[in-house]
This record gives structure tokens, sequence and C-alpha cells, in this order.
């Protein structure tokens, strides 16, 4: 298959992302992003043959549709057209419904609308980017990749919350998780760096970047997600709180806080911005704490202590493991955190590979930490979502 | 000292639980319950000699100090005054002033009533019954034991909450944990168990009631637990959710619940009773099971998944591990919960004993399992918080 090329979209509520992909190698052609939507500062920026370009763009209605015009006048430019052979949109919320990737219909673009309901802000905006695509390329055929899709393998104990079993029947409220495209990409990945069948494989994926999760993956499924019903939950973030004593909320209403301002701030001012005081990016925090910041170095050891914890607590549901995977932006670039995080892992006996945890940063693979205890390896895999989307798009065609 | 005899008070806002308990070997020489205090229905009852007797409480203005006056009656009838050194008073909430067990004087108890904005239900409660203790006994020495105290030696990246920094300097937001007479007491008689210094003892403790939590020990201190700035947090429990995604209770209010039924429903209608639909109790949750009921079996393989989850994460904070310790009535008693737990722990290297595990019921102690990975035990004891009070208070005077 010399053509194919895979237009990958992940459209937000005010921005939309793109590439160019290569479904056989991977390689992105070209990718971009649009942004600040519905604001009259709306940009749209892409990287071709390692030259930035960036436009405005104008029309506010509807700034979603005038990205994907844009894209498409791009595509033309470069003699691009023919190599593509599928749009693949990465929606969040698949619920229930969808376990897998599937073609996009009527059928499904109408159950993503359907599924808004529980993520409210995502959902309306991936249907919108499917809307533009669907009409900007009408002989191409549209997937949908789920980040909740790859969880759906969860036993019922764990994606049960320990709440009234009313509120699962009612409004469905239980663990969904998300992330999902990335766990799914590295447990991959990790299975052929070991060289074993992924179904025989039993890992710990560890996903920090800006929103963080850990997943527990046994025969190659997932049977665990730190994330839940909303991507609030689980692993302390860049400025979220995750898992929280539902205590707190109760009490700072009874002070007087709103709903809006309690949310607010477990959504966008917890996480490492709100333990730190400083700054919600994990370099930005490190650097403070060699400035001897004390409040960076708490959120520092807050947060490597709880991912250790999750690590930790993962262990349950396999029988045996094979590696601790570290990806994401922090997990795959950040030596002091992974380095801190195995400290932590002591009494489950990983030991640091301190050269090899050096030489796996900016985009290496590569062996961090071993523990002869558990017979198991700490490695880390760039993840690389964009490749899941036009793979698993070109597979389904 | 012949004569050192406690009585110990737990004074809630509709009851007052007390005993007189010989501060050395912990027999309980007369234990009683007064409830439904406010309502005309209020009543006391006490144990003697193995007789139960019971009798209504009038004059609904003042019902702690009323139950006080029988309980001095009762003992100037038993002949117990002069047996009575001390009082007792088992206190919810410390805060970050009281670390240890003190003698109460109008300082104290000033602090206990100002701590009320963490403890709003349970340290009034507690004042109340210290009032009325220091009327009826103006010349015993009177004593406060927190729940609290225990665990003020945890480091601050376990008890600093994912968010905002301010919640903490403003309000006092942070991880306090619960339960910690009970924690304390049966990690030190383990310690005897094992004939080791406490304080060269690692420990995880399952505290399994009604109320659930789990706590780190680490050379005889707490370093973590699972309760965090109100009982609500951790563990699933009898009727509360116990940890929870934030997002949830944000969904709900979207949906157009009141604060209070959020809150009613995590504190009162989740957990066992919410999950199975049936029951908060775990007894009736295993008969249910064993009836085919599938919310019963629901509930209980999610209770038993989420405490093994949190002993696999409390390996993170020790460095070795000497017992897992259950306590607590579903801890002590239940062979199929500790069973199902311990099937959990399959990949921490625990195998069952099963005769110890049979054996270990109903006030027994003894060894439920072993670890040949971790070198570590799994042991049962029973908890005695009484005990523990009238210990401390002896030791104080």
């Amino acid at each position: 298959m010399p053509n194919a090329n895979v237009l990958v979209i992940n459209s937000g509520s005010s921005s939309l992302k793109f590439a160019v992909i290569n479904s056989v190698n991977g390689d992105e052609i070209v990718s971009g992003l649009g942004e600040c939507f519905g604001m009259p500062e709306a940009t749209i920026a892409w990287k071709l043959n390692g030259i930035k370009t960036e436009e405005a763009i104008t029309a506010a209605d509807n700034h979603h549709a005038n990205a994907i015009t844009r894209i498409v006048k791009l595509i033309e430019d470069e003699n691009l057209t023919d190599t593509i052979v599928a749009v693949g949109h990465r929606i969040v919320h698949g619920g229930e419904k969808f376990t897998k990737t599937v073609r996009i219909d009527s059928e499904v673009l109408a159950e993503i609308e359907n599924l808004s309901d529980l993520a409210p802000l995502h959902n309306p905006a991936g249907a919108k980017g499917i809307h533009a695509a669907m009409a900007a390329f009408p002989s191409l055929p549209q997937f949908a990749v789920f980040d909740t899709a790859f969880h759906q393998t969860m036993p019922q104990k764990a994606f049960t919350g320990a709440i009234s079993h009313e509120l699962y029947e009612k409004y469905g409220i239980r663990r969904y998780g998300f992330h999902g495209t990335s766990h799914y990409y590295v447990s991959r990945e990790a299975a052929k760096m070991l060289d074993k069948p992924v179904e025989q494989c039993n890992f710990i994926t560890v996903h920090l970047g800006n929103g963080a999760s850990v997943c527990a993956i046994k025969d190659g499924q997932s049977v665990d997600t730190s994330m839940g019903f909303t991507p609030l939950a689980g692993l302390m973030m860049g400025t979220r709180s995750g898992d929280l004593d539902p205590g707190i909320i109760e009490f700072l209403m009874k002070k007087g806080w709103t709903q809006e301002q309690v949310f607010d701030t477990l959504n966008k001012k917890s996480g490492f911005l709100g333990v730190s005081g400083i700054t919600s990016d994990a370099r930005g925090i490190l650097q403070a704490m060699e400035e001897g910041h004390e409040g960076a170095k708490l959120a520092f050891q807050v947060f490597t202590y709880r991912v250790a914890k999750y690590i930790g607590s993962y262990l349950i549901p396999l029988d045996a493991l094979d590696a601790i995977i570290f990806t994401g932006g922090i997990g795959e670039n950040s030596l002091d955190i992974r380095r801190e995080i195995l400290n932590n892992l002591n009494l489950l006996g990983f030991v640091e590979d301190k050269k090899g945890n050096e030489d796996a940063r900016f985009g290496a693979s590569g062996i961090v930490a071993k523990s002869e205890l558990l017979d198991a390896l700490a490695v880390v895999i760039p993840t690389n979502e964009e490749f899941v989307i036009a793979q698993q798009s070109v597979e389904l065609l």
C-alpha cells in the first residue's frame, strides 16, 4: 500500500489538532494545530518539511469548518490528496458502546453525539470535527478512535464505583478511563521490545503528561486504570487534583464556595500548579526545585509518591509483571521524575539502571530499571497516538 | 496499682458509649451505651457480670449529662467509685495541635471545641461529654485520646492534598486520618507477637469495620493512611463511598442534585449498601452472596479488591514489611473477606494459612498467611481502643 496516509484529526472545543500520517511507518508528513477558536485571535499553524507556517482564521461562526477548509487547501497545495486513504478522528468518549475503532456512519455519529452527556466538552467538539471533515472529504472513509475503548475490558469489580448502583443504572456513572490509545500503543511496542506476544504480557503503563493516568494490563488487556468517570480522577496532574477526599468538596461548599469555584479549583488550579503555587509545568517545577523553592519540591514529592503508590496498587490485578512502562511528555523526558518514582519502588525490588535511564529520553526507548524480586523491567516507550489512529483506520478499510 | 480502673467515654452527637476498664489487663468491668439522645426514646443500657440492663433517659434537654448522672449512680451502686483513677475521653479530631494523649484542662477543652470546624459532628459532642464528666467527677483527672494523633507522624508528601496549597493554609485541609488508636494498638500487639521492638517494625494495618481504613507503619510510626481530611476518604465502607472521582460530584450537581443529596448518598447510601442495593452489613452481604445475590457478590468483590489495592500501594512508603495486620469487626471475624483479600495479594507472594485463617476469629489472634517473596506475615489482632484509652490515661497520671 504505497499511498496509505491518513489525515488524523483531534477536534477540541476551541482547537483542532491535525496531522497527515503514514500508516505504515508512522512518519508525520505534516502536522498542525488550529487554536483560539471562537475568538478574534484564532489561528492555524502547521509544520511541513521543518518549516512552520501560521495564519489567522477568520469568520468566527465556524472556526472548525474554516480550519478544515484550510487543511484541504494545504493538502491540495502539497499534492497529498491522492495519498490520503482515510480520515481518523480521536474521540474522547465511547461510553460502553464502543469497545474498538469503528468506521463512522450516521448511526455512529449520532451515538457519539449521544454520549455528550458523559463528555460535555469533548464529544460535541469531536462531532463538529467529523461533520466538517465529512463535508470537506466526502469520498474518504472516516473512522473514530476512542480514548475509552481500550479500557472496556476492565472487569466489573474494577469499573464499579463504591456508590449507589442506581447511579450506574440511571446515568452510566462508572470508571471508563482515558488515554486508552496511548496505553494500547506503548503496551504493543513494549511487547515487541520484549519479543513476546502481547497477549502473554503483563504491564503497568504510566502515561505522564499534562494529563496523567496509570493502567494495569493483563494478558495484553486493560484490567484497571486510574482515570475514572471523568479525566479528573487518579493521579495528580498539571492542574488537576486527581483522587480526592469527597468530604473536602462538602467542606468547601459549607464555607460558601460555589460549585463552579470548587471544580474550577480542582480542574485548573490544583496538581503541580496548586501544590507548588508557581507552575503547572513539570520542567518549571524541576527548575524551581533546583533554585530551592519549597512548594516545587513538595509538588515533585507528592506527584512521584502518588504515581508510585498507583504502581504498587496495580500489582493486585496482575498475576505477573513483565514491565512498568513510562510514557507521555513527562514519562519520556523527565529523568528526575522517573528516578524519584523508581526510588519509591524500593520495596518492589526496582533498581535504577542509571545509564539506561539517562539515555532513554527525547524520543529514545530503553530499559531504565530492573526488579529481580518481581522479575520485571521498567522501560520507556515514547507514545504515538496519531500513529495508532492512522494504523487502525487503515486496518478497517 | 491495684485500683487502676478508668472510665472511658466516647461521646457522639446522639449517643454516649462508656466502659470501666482495668488499665493493667484491659478487663471490662462494665460497659454500656446511651443512644437516641435528643429523642423521646432515648435509653441507656449496660452490661455487668453478663447481665444486660436497659433504662429510659428522660429530660431531653441534656441527655449527655443525664446519661453521665446515671453512670455515676451505677458506679456508686457497684462500689466502683474508689477503683476509678481517671476518665479517658475518645475525641475524634486533634488537628495538627494534638500529637498524643493529653490531660484535659480548660485550654485543651477550648482547643477541642476550636477544632469543631474540622469535625462538626464529633468534636462538639466530645466536648459535651467532657463537660458532663468534669461536672460529675470533679476530683478525677480527665484525658483526651485523639483518633487523629497517631497519624501526625505522616510526612508532608503523604498528608498534602494535590490541590491548591491555599486550602491547607486557610482551612487546614490536608490528610489527618482517623482510627489512630486502633492502628496504634494492633501494631503494638503485633510487635509483641513477633517479639520485636515496635520501633523496628513495619506494618500495614487494615482496620475493617463499619468504618474502614488502612495505615502504613514504618519503624512503629504512621507514615500514611487511607482516611483523609474526613472519614469519607479511602476504602469503601458500610455506607460510605471512600475515594471517588470528584468529577462524579460535579456531574450529579449539574443534573440538579443538591449538595445535601450528593453527600447524603456518599455518606449513607454508598459502600456495601449502595453497591449491593440491600445491606450495609458485611455478614448480610456474605449471606446474600450464598443465596446468589449478584449485587452482594459485586459489593464483596469491589470491597476486597480495593482493600488489596491499598495494601499494594502501602508497600511504597515502607522499606520492609513485617506483617499485614487485620483488625476491626470485619477484619477480625470475616473469614471469607480476609481470604478474598489474601487471594488478591497473589503477586505479592501471600499464601493463605487455611487453618490459621479459620482459627483467628471471634477474639483470637493468629497468623493467617505468609509471603516468602516479601518475608512477611499476615496476622489478625483484635483491636481494643478502650484499653488504649485506659492505658494512656493512667500513664499520664
